[in-house]
């Protein structure tokens, strides 16, 4: 059977979005491929093996454009408004403290935060089906 | 330290895409919640707790477009080449088998299918570091 195994995204400075990953979410490089045109950077933290792909197209220098399909990758994190606090410290661009509600129940606890080259990712509280 | 728990897209038509994700890749609904304007789906099969999550907004008729950003999810199956003759067969938008090289070496030998929202997935064959 298929096993989802990452997800790919390109980035114009490597250096700098290796930087926010690890600082943000603790994913560090497990392996990176050089080819004469582009790199292939894989990022991973011991909480899954599921990894993050940044694809670097060495000759990039345009901020590539994001459309109105793909939405984001989840994280969850143990203490929500610890990580929201740290992130608005660390100057990231963070979204405010949100409820989700379903059904006039609390469903999650979120907030967003926006990498280097705007791609989103979404910070939940673990808990519930969130784990 | 964060958990990766899911990557978002938005969809259409959920039932279409799951049919896909689910004869193409073998992810099941895990969990849905209808909400008043929008819809959530998730989705995961038994490999990974890893969840494909599903946002269908009800009102939503025009296409998704897609950046130059954003690049694919990716999964790991045991045998390519079946899999690509069935992709193939289903009538899905299905490139060519391709070995990807690295300094000389096979690193991995890779196909890729496009979803009915016009998401790339890329399938390669289990084994390396693909696994």
């Amino acid at each position: 059977m298929a096993k989802t195994i990452h997800t790919m995204i390109r980035v114009l400075d490597p250096e700098r979005s290796m930087a926010f990953y690890r600082d943000a979410f603790g994913l560090e490089q497990s392996q990176r491929f050089d080819f004469d045109d582009f790199s292939l950077i894989y990022l991973r933290n011991a909480e899954n093996d599921f990894e993050i792909e940044l694809t670097w197209n060495h000759d990039q220098t345009e901020a590539y454009s994001h459309g109105s399909g793909y939405g984001h990758v989840a994280v969850v994190v143990d203490n929500l408004e610890a990580e929201h606090d740290r992130f608005v410290q660390q100057g990231w661009e963070t979204g405010n403290l949100i409820t989700m509600r379903h059904d006039g129940d609390p469903l999650a606890r979120i907030f967003f935060v926006t990498d280097p080259d705007g791609y989103k990712i979404e910070v939940i509280e673990r808990g519930g089906r969130y784990v």
